[in-house]
């Protein structure tokens, strides 16, 4: 890992652009985190639109994280943003898009082919980004995981014991095999549930809730769309980590 | 309403008894509420056990609820505790008993009539305990609703445009006609579901949330029996408060 751009965020945060092999990713510190001080690091997930475009949403996160104390990083995710391009899983999303445009069912098999080839990929990414960020002397643990795609999510907190809590947004196309998987979780989980999530089957959602093996796990739901979870859900995400990471 | 026993809890909060008519309460303020700084008022429900059993669970909730600067007051429900015995209540409680010791649904005869008459006569009660505790000079507004007997709270947030916000506890059993009133509640609301709650049908729960009214409605899950509300649970319920008693 190296980093490829430094910038003074208001806050005291700093903002460093790095370049994991070539995985472009970001991280945030609190510019008060040192060797002498290290502090805990939230993974943060994102869909797989881009850093870019998903850059404004993704600092908010971090500058709120900052000002609790943590360290927030996160990877571009493959054939995604300045990656090179992965014809199967364009040719998923478009499948998808087509699925909903038609007001379809969307069906197992786009699921699975969208989803599960993304988290096979990304999750030893995330795992090398891990080894990478836990080098750094300001950065300490232990490691949460919180948002983007809930199937990432679900396969890092069972393959990863360094991540000991995760913030879950139940807000993605989640595959039936990815529910066998959840049951092996056993991590504290707070998951996010938009109740209108336009995107989103909802009794799935409540379904791949019961399914996980957590002893301690909390569904947080509230009202409106996808892009519509309230400030008070985010700020309780955030105890959620100060009470598992601190 | 005249107070019938003072006593100086720890915390700097006054417990008062009180008598409304012949129903007994009690009323517990931060000692600095006063005339000139006066507080929100948070109503306590609870289940139609007594108010001496619940006293441990309720002043718990009080104490919690002053340091935030809140008073908060219950009453005694009827047919409870010292109050007149109520025979159709208790006939109806035993029926109750009786189909869940037998492992039996309980049917909507039973839960109709131990719920509805309790609401129809609890409610105005909860009224006049309401005209009565904001005479008060230390007692300000706006005023909150929070646990116990669902269905009595889903009636007083109707009914009652003093209460600008409820936290309600998904954990009873609710007669059909409760859905219809829940549709006419637009307050803010924040419900407590325990997810392996042993007396409450978990669909019921989540289709009584989906019904309320509200534009602002968040659901909590958390695991757990209907005792085993987790402390951070309780602590999101005041945060709520906070945000919309203050």
């Amino acid at each position: 890992m190296h980093f490829t751009s430094t910038q003074h965020l208001d806050g005291g945060v700093l903002e460093r652009g790095f370049a994991l092999g070539d995985i472009p990713g970001i991280l945030w510190t609190p510019e008060a985190a040192s060797a002498s001080a290290p502090v805990p690091l939230i993974l943060l997930g994102h869909p797989p639109l881009g850093l870019h475009g998903m850059y404004p949403r993704l600092v908010t996160r971090a500058l709120h994280s900052a000002a609790e104390g943590f360290a927030t990083a996160t990877i571009e995710l493959p054939g995604s943003g300045e990656r090179p391009g992965w014809p199967a899983l364009d040719n998923a999303r478009a499948d998808l898009r087509r699925a909903m445009q038609a007001g379809e069912t969307v069906s197992g098999e786009i699921v699975d082919s969208l989803v599960l080839p993304l988290v096979d990929r990304a999750v030893p990414e995330w795992q090398a980004a891990l080894d990478a960020l836990l080098s750094l002397p300001e950065i300490g643990g232990p490691v949460g995981f919180s948002g983007g795609v809930i199937s990432i999510g679900i396969r890092l907190a069972v393959v990863e014991p360094r991540i000991v809590a995760a913030g879950l947004f139940a807000g993605s196309l989640v595959p039936r095999a990815m529910f066998e998987e959840a049951r092996q979780v056993t991590i504290p989980l707070h998951v996010l549930l938009q109740w209108d999530d336009e995107g989103n089957d909802r009794q799935a959602a409540l379904d791949l809730f019961d399914a996980f093996g957590s002893k301690e796990k909390t569904l947080h739901a509230n009202m409106g769309g996808h892009a519509g979870v309230p400030q008070f859900a985010g700020d309780a995400v955030t105890r959620f980590f100060t009470r598992h990471l601190k």
